[in-house]
């Protein structure tokens, strides 16, 4: 398709670019490049959808329980039964996010993640605080899924103990390989390990339960030794809020659909919501059954072995088939969990990169349709947290939960800010506000009372949490999302001033240019000076060669050549006595472009010698490259190197 | 300065660079630049040559002893004994040495190293062997030496064992740091440490001898426990050659003086020839004085204490003031006698560069008068080599010796055909081959035995060197010589092959550009973009702006800022389906030159932004820099970036 018009003076040609992208090793490891043409079918429904965004809030059963334990063994294991009351904590709590997350997606058919609802109705600073917040949880759900599923193959196979990191890494980077595929594909390769996962942790539960009741339970085997402690502490108050605090990792998937419902099959908002209740439901009665569970067996936390596989291996005997079963599709599960985080992280960063609050290469899709950017760099830097923290994930976890929670709190606060507006509304009214349609809901009181109990809630969840785990490791989120805040704004800041600048707008164009100054650096008289001469004639008709002489024996060769070659120009020779050769130039440059006017403009046009290979560039300076570096600043300087090609 | 001149029809201007260096940091590390004026100044006497160039091999009795007894070790302490018979064989060793190149310091007063002297004579191929041989054989001079005197710290203060790397390690940078500074200043630096260490280590072994035949010498105390063998070997006759090649690294240092005659004060030959066989009578006293010595004590070679360190402490009784005072001085000189390879990488380094089998950079002298870059070079490659062989004197013995010898022979052999060649010449006549002056020398049968005798020794010496070592490690010397020459005659076929392609004769210029079309690659209308096009107004009128369209609401936009700004310049929209930049763009620029004449070009002129803040380069797409990668080696295509600068 080639298309031709008039464009009010000037020829506007539209053609299909002729490009078809080889295929290569890209095509063979993330598939074939897709057309923007194709984006729309990139959606999924909501069986699939509960297993891409699901898996992250179903996956933390396998480790919250027993991070619950490991804080309250700080008090001995006769706190141990503490933990059942602390999961229906927990579920409450599940249970008032769920409702109020389900508001949330309704009014935002669009996605509706704590950044949109942040910025729609509280403003631009809470809006970063949320993407601060969000986005560094997202990194930490990838390293601590992965480590708590490299925990669980640590637990069958011991011999694996000290390769946990290197494996924990190459996790991460396979998630990547499948994310940079696209979302459907991913969608598919997830869904059955996640029903599988579903399927044996629900009969684990249910089979357990029933050997309970029937009286044929017992309790762990061999279980690992409890870390020693020099002294128990008692059991206070602080201390179970702190067990609490680490147990609502938990809940921490919540968020996910709500942020991803433009993934979902139209209707959106349906089948998302739907998802989200499915979700909550399936996670609380896990979370009780376990927990209850492993109590009852007398379970140990450990980093040599999982509670949850304890608790497996008590309730199908021993370490057989059924046994790897159960914990092979936690580990897998947990591994994909980690996806959740990979399906956000790059949308949610493009949203703020296209805000102008990071770089915006992270708006640009890839050729699979997916931003490519956004998923790289949220795999190197899991991949750095997991070697820092050594894949451990009880070292990991008192950084998890407070920017889920942060982030929890804003969105909430958002929609009951939101329902309040939309409750001085008139019936038919509109009101368009920071780019969001706000109509008038006559439920507006019922459900800004919801939101704003949910965002009582959360705020309180935040502080137990950052207080309760400050010394931990919870004091260095606490020091870097406002840092990162800090930086979102440098980001934006420099932005604007550039999109200022380059503004259109009162722009008074410049004289046309009058006078062209060409000077050529010359390094002695050959095939490359002749084609940077030649070049320079269809530039200027003031042309000046410039020759920095560091050897007197030099200048009188070039001399001789260049009666002969220099076609009648100019010829400068400057004398360098500390045998410097970039230095000289460029200040003969600067004392010729000093006294400018704003219709001058000066070309250094740089003769470039191009070896046939690449390694021979190494046997060359690279005068050019130097050159620019060194004027890149500088004003009405422009540098054109003619490369002169050797084959 | 200023000097117009007219030069056959085109105006030359010569004038002194205005260029003074400024102070900085470079200033305040390595000292003021030097003018190239300076040059014959930095020259020294014998007294500060000894110091400079004799370093290295009087360091060597350090470790020379110690290595010929690890070797007898493996035949048990019984073999001891034969350390003094094979000590006096590498003083007669030394003794041919001197008097070989005694002759050739004379006969070569403009710097008589092997490199040149295989050149002169014998051909390119020899030179460039010896070339690679020495070179090599400097950096492990560096190697072994600092390592060496590492290991006397360690053995004076066991506690930095662990260090042992890292302290080496910044000994290099350290006389990296100096020798960047210039010859001079360096020389002064090395003369007192290297006497003092003349004078510490003279005392201590009269003292010694003199305890000795008084009687009252005892052995070591608590000597370290020699390395436990299975089984002790025989003591055979390859065993004793073996432990002699060990002891040959003792007269590694011999050719260093030979290769520096320039740095000489005038006499320059007579000076160089006295310091000669001054360093090589210290040097054998010192050898057999110490090798004598530490058999007496019965010292045990070790990893932990050195021989040297266990001599000293039994001399003087304890681990006192003057053991301390001894063991500094060692180490001291040791350190240093690294300095003398860097006086001769640099030097040798810039000779084969110039010659086109290296880099031609390296010919290129500093600011302060040196070769910064072969300093550079050798520093980065001695470091690399002592962090992989653990700072191991025993390790990189095997390695070391090869390529001196192998120098050595290649040097006698061209000494004794240069005689032969001048014993054919009548009584006054000359002969200038490749490029050296040949007269004439009335003792030349004499001086070509000699020589011979030495080219034989020497042949000798490598071949037992080898294969007594091949096992040890002197296999990576027999293949990497092989290779380094291989890859010296590449650079040389290129450099070749580049200046005939480059050379003007028969050069039938191509005809004056006549058609000159301009492409503008465009992300947007804005500043940037009218500062390119107003650029590209100056350079023909054949101008078209490129646009990649990615999402069509963006070419909507800029159609609408076109009609106002455009200019009436030709506008192409290149529909890009899979999202991608540059891949449609270079496309459509090769579809562009694919028909073009000789006597036509295309410049892509790129609007380029420069943020007022390096980092906020990374928040910007950097096109320029990814056009001129993916079209340099396309003919006839110029790249031209039009910066913008905006602060």
């Amino acid at each position: 398709m080639t298309n031709i018009e008039e464009n009010e003076g000037s020829t506007v040609i539209k053609q299909n670019a002729d490009y078809h992208p080889p295929k290569s090793w890209r095509t063979w490891l993330i598939g074939r490049p897709l057309s923007t043409a194709d984006a729309p079918h990139q959606t999924i429904g909501k069986v699939v959808g509960l297993a891409v965004f699901a898996s992250d809030a179903l996956s933390s059963s396998a480790y919250s329980t027993q991070e619950v334990l490991v804080v309250l063994a700080l008090a001995g294991v006769g706190a141990f039964h503490y933990s059942i009351p602390i999961a229906l904590a927990i579920v409450v709590l599940l249970a008032i996010l769920t409702i109020s997350y389900e508001q949330t997606i309704h009014a935002y058919t669009g996605g509706g993640g704590a950044y949109i609802v942040s910025r729609d109705n509280l403003g631009e600073l809470p809006a970063q605080a949320a993407g601060a917040a969000l986005l560094m949880d997202y990194i930490l759900t990838v390293a601590v899924s992965i480590s708590s599923g490299v925990a669980q193959i640590v637990s069958a196979y011991p011999d694996f103990y000290s390769y946990r990191v290197w494996i924990a890494a190459g996790f991460v980077l396979f998630i990547m390989l499948i994310n940079l595929r696209g979302v459907k594909e991913s969608g598919v390769t997830f869904a059955i390990p996640t029903y599988f996962f579903l399927i044996t942790m629900s009969v684990t539960v249910i089979w357990g339960l029933f050997r309970y009741f029937t009286g044929g339970l017992g309790v762990v085997v061999n279980p690992p030794e409890i870390e020693s402690l020099t002294a128990l502490q008692p059991i206070t108050f602080f201390l179970i809020l702190k067990a609490f605090a680490s147990g609502t990792t938990a809940v921490t998937g919540v968020e996910a659909i709500s942020n991803g419902i433009t993934a979902f099959k139209e209707p959106r908002s349906k089948n998302a919501g739907a998802t989200l209740v499915w979700m909550a439901a399936i996670l609380g009665t896990l979370l009780i059954g376990i927990t209850f569970l492993s109590y009852q067996i007398s379970a140990i936390p450990s980093e040599a072995e999982t509670v949850f596989s304890q608790l497996a291996r008590t309730i199908w005997d021993s370490r057989g088939i059924v046994y790897l079963v159960v914990i092979s599709a936690t580990t897998v599960i947990l591994v994909m969990a980690a996806n959740t985080a990979f399906a956000d992280f790059p949308r949610l960063s493009a949203l703020v990169g296209a805000d102008g609050f990071l770089p915006r290469q992270l708006a640009f899709r890839g050729s699979r349709l997916v931003y490519s950017r956004g998923i790289g760099t949220l795999a190197i830097i899991a991949i750095l947290l997991i070697i820092v923290f050594n894949a451990s994930v009880t070292r990991l976890i008192p950084l998890y939960a407070i920017g889920v929670f942060l982030s929890f709190t804003l969105s909430q606060t958002g929609m009951a800010v939101r329902w309040w507006k939309s409750g001085k509304l008139g019936p038919d009214e509109k009101k368009v506000e920071r780019g969001s349609t706000l109509v008038r809901d006559d439920h507006w009181l019922f459900k800004m009372v919801v939101n704003g109990a949910g965002a009582v809630t959360t705020a309180i969840v935040t502080v137990v949490f950052a207080t309760t785990k400050f010394a931990d490791g919870a004091w260095v989120i606490v020091v870097i999302i406002p840092l990162l805040i800090g930086a979102f704004y440098s980001i934006h800041i420099h932005y604007k001033g550039v999109a200022k600048k380059l503004s259109l707008d009162d722009f008074g164009a410049p004289p046309r240019i009058i006078r062209h100054r060409v000077i050529i650096p010359i390094s002695g008289v050959h095939r490359g000076t002749m084609a940077a001469l030649r070049y320079a004639n269809t530039l200027s008709n003031d042309i000046t060669a410039v020759f920095v002489e560091i050897d007197p024996l030099e200048t009188q060769k070039l001399l001789e050549k260049w009666k002969i070659w220099g076609d009648g120009v100019r010829l400068v020779v400057l004398v360098s006595p500390y045998r410097l050769l970039f230095e000289p130039l460029i200040q003969y440059i600067e004392s010729v472009t000093t006294q400018m006017q704003p219709n001058e403009i000066v070309t250094i046009v740089v003769p470039q010698f191009i070896p046939s290979k690449w390694w021979a560039n190494a046997l060359h300076t690279q005068t050019a490259w130097g050159l620019r570096l060194a004027l890149m600043f500088k004003k009405g300087i422009v540098i054109t190197d003619v490369p002169y090609q050797v084959d």
